[in-house]
């Protein structure tokens, strides 16, 4: 893990006056998101910032409730109107509970996806409008945007091969969970639309090359979390 | 139950050509529609007319799991917008597991509770914004519109009682479960939504007094269901 810069100590001391900043990594399965939001945590300890790690659908009873519904319900085909209205429900709960009042504290907020894995997933993926998706977006997160999203990008081979043997690994299940067992044109369809996302705003979204080794990736991940303040 | 009229007969005859109609049971806590529910369906039952009962959010596996959610979850207040977009989530499954594959087999399908409920419940209770729910009770529902409503108007402490009453019964609570357990102010809201949607729509929407007796309702509802066809 990289070591902290000395100007962070120097910042760290007006922390607890601000409101704490809201960052999100995103990507398609197996990008390396979630090792680096644990790096990236640990990295901001080192720093001496509060901060908290959360992800999405989950961070909250509730949601943990529906991450179930959403991952792991395979017998009847969900609607994918149902799996939007899931993950949005999760993400209001989320944010009300969890994101905002840890915001609101000064703490900083590291959340493994976020409103752009629904445009990605749901929207480029499932192809569902677009449109009320965004309008889903602003009313479940009540408009709250990260300060910063990092997006991994991966080829959609290296990724699910990598997402699929974790998936194997903890539960012996070689199509992964329902989302990681859709095929290969669903996964091509979510990098495009994270792409998408990324030229449409290119001052919140930066993107890291997720095929890169995870230290070198880390450091990326630093350079932008010290670009914030 | 009151007797199948002669007429009932002779248009069974051409039913297996068409599509079943659609009629919901609407009103607030206790106004006795699960009662009417059960009994419209043995007079379908007697008129030889094929037909489904089923309840939201509920009548299908995700739905009854996320009706669990919405009604039982009470450690931590659930966002507004969560439930909302809980039921509108448990609708999506339902419509396109349930009720449109009834509705095109020929079957009736009479619900206990649709689309007017979230206008009611989440729009005119909870304040939400009516634009936004209407335009997800489209989503949700993939466009479907009951043929017939039949909504049982009963004063908010008649209905209540009942219903508290009944849930004591068979959980041993006294405050019923989350929605019940909301205060009269929510209630009366809830019926003035009602009332309102009766008012935008009569042609759809019948009111029918929930203080009588069950026969007499009962009756009453029979005679909108002669109507229909």
């Amino acid at each position: 893990m990289r070591a902290p810069p000395l100007i962070f100590y120097l910042k760290v001391a007006n922390l607890s006056q601000n409101k704490g900043y809201f960052i999100t990594f995103e990507g398609i399965e197996g990008c390396g998101k979630t090792t680096q939001v644990a790096l990236a945590g640990k990295y901001l300890g080192a720093c001496g910032i509060p901060h908290l790690l959360t992800a999405e659908p989950g961070g909250t009873v509730l949601g943990e409730q529906i991450r179930r519904l959403i991952l792991h319900e395979t017998k009847v085909r969900m609607a994918p109107e149902s799996e939007l209205l899931l993950f949005s429900a999760a993400r209001a709960q989320h944010v009300e509970e969890i994101i905002r009042p840890s915001l609101e504290s000064g703490s900083w907020v590291l959340c493994d996806r976020f409103s752009d894995a629904t445009i990605a997933y749901q929207g480029y993926g499932r192809g569902l409008d677009l449109d009320l998706i965004c309008r889903l977006n602003r009313f479940s997160s009540r408009a709250l945007v990260p300060d910063l999203t990092i997006l991994f990008d991966t080829p959609v081979q290296t990724g699910l091969q990598r997402a699929r043997s974790k998936t194997a690994n903890l539960t012996g299940c070689l199509q992964g969970d329902r989302i990681e067992g859709e095929d290969l044109h669903f996964h091509q369809r979510v990098r495009d639309g994270y792409l998408r996302l990324a030229e449409q705003e290119p001052a919140r979204l930066r993107i890291v090359d997720g095929t890169k080794d995870i230290e070198a990736i880390h450091s990326e991940v630093c350079t932008c979390l010290d670009a914030l303040r």
